[in-house]
């Protein structure tokens, strides 16, 4: 007995079967006698359709009406669930954002949750109502609607696991678990028992869609457990918790990410803060880099090589052509036809090998590295996209992931 | 200059062109000076769905989350129609229910309005904000979402115009006024320029669906002035006002209702208490029963024939077979085959001559008047459906409402 989170990814307004599914796990939770508070994911072709609406028609509109109207079909998503386990017998109620005593701050569309006033998912706890929160929204100081942009599912689910000191935030997805590698790609790749904060954020911003950064990074604050969970299947998962008991190996995953493109801006003048410019400037517009080499060109010149989502490259050039004047390169190169492969792990900081082990197995594959970048818990390399199957399976094999 | 809360009917998800009529609308009353409240119509397929679904995958779900789920979909109506009004240059803002400061009791799908605490959206306007406010919705003492049920949109811009104290409640329709007679059954109909409360009320509840009877019955009591418009076309409409200029005309329209069921119940016990007990059953299933006769029967007995909508004639029939041991009749007849055509005018009821035209207009037609009710503002009869329209039209030319 205790106090379950329970966050699912599946769209009610259509699926019959994902509601099953969802209705099952809430009722085992509540019949073993836990308290259970439900966050339903807000998705569905309808308020994409909306939102493309309200976008074409309007493209100044304000953020603020987007956020309504985005929350608003978070509560249609809350009250068709809430209804769905009705039905079972358990009985069970809706929060919205504000009801559930969400306050976030007032940056419409991407706004950051500042506190939870828990007293009211509590009562209705006590009242021994499942209680199902409308998941990515809040109210702020102005007694506005706001939503959480992307990853807001997840970090509702986590904000209130924290605050609630839920023994369990369990997380219901297409996956059932996090593996060494994607099963698609490497056939011997094995399902995690369990997996630190740490490298679960390394697999997720490196394509791995598992849970988002912004609840990982959340839960390893306030160290809630999580747990990776089949939505259909009734079979263990992967618990996410603090590193410790999930030191002894040192690689834990290979992933790749298809969806770059490599910027190569060539012959800028070799002079300081050139770098600092482009990258600032590229901030500004939101756009994240990854991968950067800075080398030196031909003449003296500096060339600076760097990655960004595929979504992205439009944007950067945009940024880089706005910025001419002041680069004033020689060249602008680009290509979205490269692949990120990773490796990931808690361990691997204090064991210098790794690196030298992962070239090996890709040299020895014949696989060309474009690029390469190493943090505490990941090694990068870029490759061709063509090799990049290749290459995951070369690298888990090298490392004994089957094992 | 002044202070107008606007009402629209139209469905705004679909439909371009209502939306442009209705920035139309909003935007010159604004560009005139005047502070401006718009409330839009919760309507449409979408939601009709979702109702369906939510009542299909479980009917007793709690009324509770189909108000949660009915609620958003105003919140989706009222910030569509919000970003709409912003497109054409103007600031505008959506209000839920609770932000708008409606509270209503606790009668789930079927509130009634408490109070407004209208500071919130006196704070928009001074900020020469267009609030645009979710219609149909409230908050109970519990910090839950209410649904207004039948008319609840005509009913939450009455409600808050008498709240603000608007100048005037203006109604963009279908319809561009309040005629005579409904122009598709009577050519030579004449649009009224103005009309009481009263004469609306009765005119709405015989069929001629103008504004909810809810809504009307509220403005008459905090005398707010409505005005009845063509959403599409710029011309002037009909006046809702208390009585007083209006009284020159006796007969202020004619309409015919076909959407009705006449039941008798013949041959019951001629004791006290049999109609009451009778009437007090339908009550409770919220059947209202409209023409009333009782008449002596056969060898002592009693009939009772009376009408309801059509929609509640099975309902009817299932309440009478329940109390079949108290009513004992000889025999049970019903038939839907009927048409109630009325008259109406406020000035009626000082002139006793006026049911006795209507009567003589019928009989010169040779139409067969089944049953008969007055009250202080209307005449009604039953006819045969197939003579209904001619009804409508012989008491039109009998008194002269072309004029």
């Amino acid at each position: 007995m205790g106090l379950i989170v329970q966050k699912f990814e599946e769209s009610l307004i259509s699926d019959t079967i994902e509601t099953k599914n969802l209705v099952d796990k809430v009722k085992s939770a509540y019949i073993a006698g836990n308290s259970v508070v439900v966050v339903a994911a807000v998705q569905g072709n309808y308020m994409e359709e909306l939102v493309n609406k309200a976008n074409r028609e309007n493209p100044s509109r304000s953020k603020r009406e987007l956020d309504v109207l985005i929350s608003a079909y978070g509560q249609i998503i809350a009250s068709l669930t809430t209804m769905a386990i009705e039905s079972s017998g358990i009985p069970a109620i809706s929060l919205t954002g504000y009801q559930a005593g969400i306050i976030s701050d007032s940056n419409y569309s991407n706004a950051r949750i500042k506190s939870i006033d828990n007293e009211r998912i509590f009562r209705e706890l006590d009242r021994k109502n499942v209680v199902v929160i409308a998941a990515s929204q809040a109210w702020n100081k102005f007694e506005d609607i706001t939503t959480f942009g992307k990853g807001g599912d997840d970090t509702t689910a986590v904000a209130v696991a924290a605050s609630l000191q839920a023994d369990i935030c369990e997380f219901y997805t297409d996956l059932d678990g996090v593996y060494t590698a994607d099963p698609k790609i490497v056939s011997s790749a094995v399902k995690l028992k369990d997996i630190s904060y740490d490298e679960l954020l390394e697999l997720s911003s490196l394509g791995a869609n598992i849970l988002h950064n912004r609840a990982v990074e959340l839960a390893k604050k306030y160290n809630v457990n999580l747990v990776i969970k089949s939505r259909s299947k009734n079979i263990d998962g992967t618990i996410v918790k603090e590193v410790g008991s999930v030191e002894k190996l040192m690689v834990r995953g290979v992933t790749r990410d298809n969806e770059i493109a490599r910027i190569a801006v060539m012959g800028i003048e070799d002079k300081p803060g050139m770098a600092f410019k482009l990258f600032s400037a590229l901030a500004k517009e939101n756009i994240n880099v990854d991968l950067i080499i800075q080398s030196i060109g031909r003449d003296g010149t500096e060339d600076i090589s760097f990655t960004v989502g595929k979504s992205n490259l439009e944007g950067t050039l945009e940024v880089i052509n706005k910025n001419m004047a002041l680069l004033n390169p020689r060249e602008v190169q680009h290509s979205d036809k490269y692949s990120k492969v990773s490796i990931v792990g808690a361990g691997m900081v204090n064991n210098p090998g790794i690196a030298a082990k992962m070239f090996e197995a890709l040299y020895e594959a014949g696989i060309n590295i474009h690029m390469i970048t190493t943090s505490e818990t990941k090694i990068s390399v870029l490759v061709d996209v063509q090799d990049s199957e290749m290459a995951v399976n070369v690298i888990h094999e090298k490392f004994n992931l089957n094992a």
